[in-house]
């Protein structure tokens, strides 16, 4: 089924106890969609300024992913992230925000992209990510990401999007804050209980717990790698596995979400070893597999 | 096989966002001891003062725990900890200690104890544990706890007892401070290499990582519960679990780690539904059977 994406092309200056890279790719639909491409093809829609190097485009070469929807916006400046980890890297502190192309006006999405079934909106505010899937004609798996900044300035808006996708995916500490619960079960069935299918709650290191609207429970370790250079673009690698395998099926039911996941986690396990996406030099989907088989062979008792 | 532990018998006062519970029965060896009991005959050694409310020690009636290694020391003080938990409760914030009884000298082990083959030493100063160890004849599986106070203050006595133990359990803030390794499987593999059959690293509600001297390695989440009321006692009474279970087989092979550890999380489970280990007054072995099987259902892919 054909998986369309909406959100940021970025460029990143990061610096974790394992070095620092200045001005590289970024962004969650770049890290999505090469996530996402291991497993089907993907349609992108994002936008950069004409600041943003051609050279970064090459990432999406030779990979099945449609830049269509990429939009090279002529005297605009591209969204740009500056952030630290330290320590267990578990979070990132943002050292500066430059939202640039993000404060004018959303990318559209082009009409051969309309009748994408699969969509993942990745982390804006909520009222850009219910104008994106108003474009759409009839997609049948909507699933957003977010962020505590959504959670604690345009709440409202937040739930009213939950009415209209299928399935949220957002960090524990975000689940807790959205809904004032601190047990991570219960967040998990108050969000659910706003109007979705499911939710998928990420612990970083820890893994994932996924919870459906027929009370159906998940939980996975993450995939356990001491290489971790630069978490950068896990969550949305995470996105881009999950919402891949799934389109690749073309089907949401219980079992293959809860493969998805595992092929979600496995996904992120590489890229966070290294910096940007500069992972996907040398790994690709026999590594992703390689890890899956691990990963079901460490929980198993 | 017998299992012994030697450990604190103590009086608790705990607050928790679900209520306030003062002069509780608590302690590690308690806490271990009654876990144990579901899976194996557990021999207890401690010390109380004579302040120590006789009603506390019917815990100990109709299980399988000989308390012969209990002592109440006239004239002495119990243990006493006072403690409280905020949000999502997964950190103790420590009110009050009165060590009182720990400052005395330590409980000795009856002879008839002396030839226990499975050994737990809950957490206290390592110099007290090496002691306690040099008592036993010929353990054959030694396993101890310790904790961030002992890592910082008595490092060298802790290294020289993992020369001597089989096992340490620890939790993921401790490993990472006693290596100086952000990443957990590098913190898991330096404790390994210090001279261990394996390490249990607990992250309380994320679960439990376990590495091997053979680099054989099992990952497992938490028991999804959302009723923890007092999280006190989760580790010891995972430790419980899981030694019971290994001393029942009579085995170490990692197979049989593997199913422990899984014992471990689910009888940790239970006990924090409710203060002190008042949850142990309805539920049993077939609770943890069950929560045991449902778990392995929960993570299956």
């Amino acid at each position: 089924m054909s998986l369309l994406v909406t959100g940021t092309v970025a460029i990143d200056s990061v610096k974790t106890p394992f070095g620092e890279q200045p001005d590289c790719l970024g962004g969650s639909a770049t890290y999505f969609s090469v996530a996402a491409s291991h497993f089907t093809d993907v349609r992108l829609v994002g936008a950069v300024g004409d600041d943003f190097p051609t050279d970064y485009l090459k990432i999406f070469d030779g990979r099945d992913i449609d830049t269509e929807g990429l939009e090279i916006r002529p005297g605009s400046k591209t969204f740009r992230w500056s952030g630290c980890y330290e320590g267990a890297m578990n979070e990132a502190n943002t050292l500066e925000t430059q939202l640039n192309i993000l404060t004018e006006a959303p990318p559209t999405i082009p009409v051969a992209f309309r009748d994408s079934k699969f969509v993942f909106l990745a982390n804006t505010a909520p009222e850009v990510q219910m104008h994106l899937l108003g474009l759409l004609d009839g997609p049948e798996l909507v699933v957003a990401d977010t962020m505590n900044f959504w959670i604690e300035n345009t709440r409202l808006d937040l739930i009213k999007l939950i009415g209209a996708i299928n399935a949220l995916v957002l960090n524990d500490t975000e689940a807790r804050m959205f809904t004032g619960k601190s047990n991570l079960i219960d967040a998990a069935c108050d969000i659910v209980e706003m109007g979705l299918d499911f939710v998928v709650i990420k612990k970083g290191e820890h893994g994932t717990m996924l919870l459906t609207k027929d009370d159906e429970c998940f939980v996975l370790p993450g995939y356990p790698t001491d290489a971790v250079k630069d978490p950068t673009g896990a969550g949305d690698s995470f996105a881009g596995g999950m919402m891949g395998y799934l389109a690749d099926k073309g089907k949401v039911d219980f079992a293959t979400l809860k493969q998805a996941i595992a092929y979600g986690t496995c996904t992120a396990s590489l890229v966070i070893e290294d910096f940007s996406l500069d992972r996907w030099q040398s790994a690709g989907r026999a590594d992703i597999e390689k890890r899956l088989n691990q990963l079901r062979e460490m929980i198993q008792f």
